[in-house]
């Protein structure tokens, strides 16, 4: 299997996924076992709701927006933790049915200081919805180490 | 239903949830959906890999203290949203087996003076090992409505 170490990680580097979209009852599903607010839930309750309908729960979003980076990209990457997030922001509602397009940036690199066989990789993740809206944006690390 | 508003979150108030734990199955089968690296997916890599063994991935971490509060006290507040999270760390791995307790506090809350119908109350999420070292830490944010 080749590994991604940190040296193949380029700034700038960029990855733009497959669009997704959440049937009904996949959203609800989610929001049954997840995030059981009403505007995730309960189609009536959601109708009555600020939003006017039901929408995806903000953690299922996120996830259909890192899972594909994970699977394509950390799954033959010699990552070794990430510490989280310095940046998180839900931007926009995602509607049943409605596509988001996940894509993944390498923003910048370091190697750390107190660990030189390590590095920290800093990803832009965000998912865009058909306007061109994005509706999840986020700045995760992920320790990645140097080629032995 | 009694209805949760804004006025209704007092700074420094705070909710500690029963804790859990995540059989190995449990932890597999998230990962093989959401983060299928081998660290979190495949016991024998694991075994070999940076932790000795297979570990939660962190969003199962994060999702397993962030929805007790979500079931508990979100389903029953006027929210209208998240905006995101200001501070979100992954600080130690969690194994297999591991009971970790989910604690949420409220850390501020202001008007918006944009909407002053709108509250924004900014809550700590934590889940806690039985060596009492915390796992995760997150900042989060809630838009909240004015009680009518």
């Amino acid at each position: 299997m080749p590994m991604r170490y940190y040296e193949d990680f380029d700034v700038g580097e960029e990855w733009t996924f497959d669009p997704w979209s959440l049937d009904e009852a996949t959203l609800v599903d989610f929001a049954r076992q997840y995030d059981p607010q009403p505007m995730h839930l309960d189609p009536a309750a959601a109708a009555d709701g600020p939003h006017g309908g039901l929408i995806a729960s903000g953690w299922q979003t996120a996830l259909g927006c890192v899972t594909p980076f994970l699977r394509a990209v950390m799954t033959e990457t010699a990552g070794l933790a990430s510490p989280g997030f310095e940046e998180f922001r839900w931007l926009k509602p995602v509607w049943p049915g409605e596509p988001i397009t996940p894509k993944t940036k390498v923003l910048d690199k370091r190697v750390s200081k107190s660990k030189p066989d390590l590095g920290i990789v800093r990803f832009e993740f965000s998912g865009t919805n058909s306007d061109g809206d994005i509706v999840w944006r986020a700045e995760g690390l992920f320790f990645i180490s140097i080629r032995p």
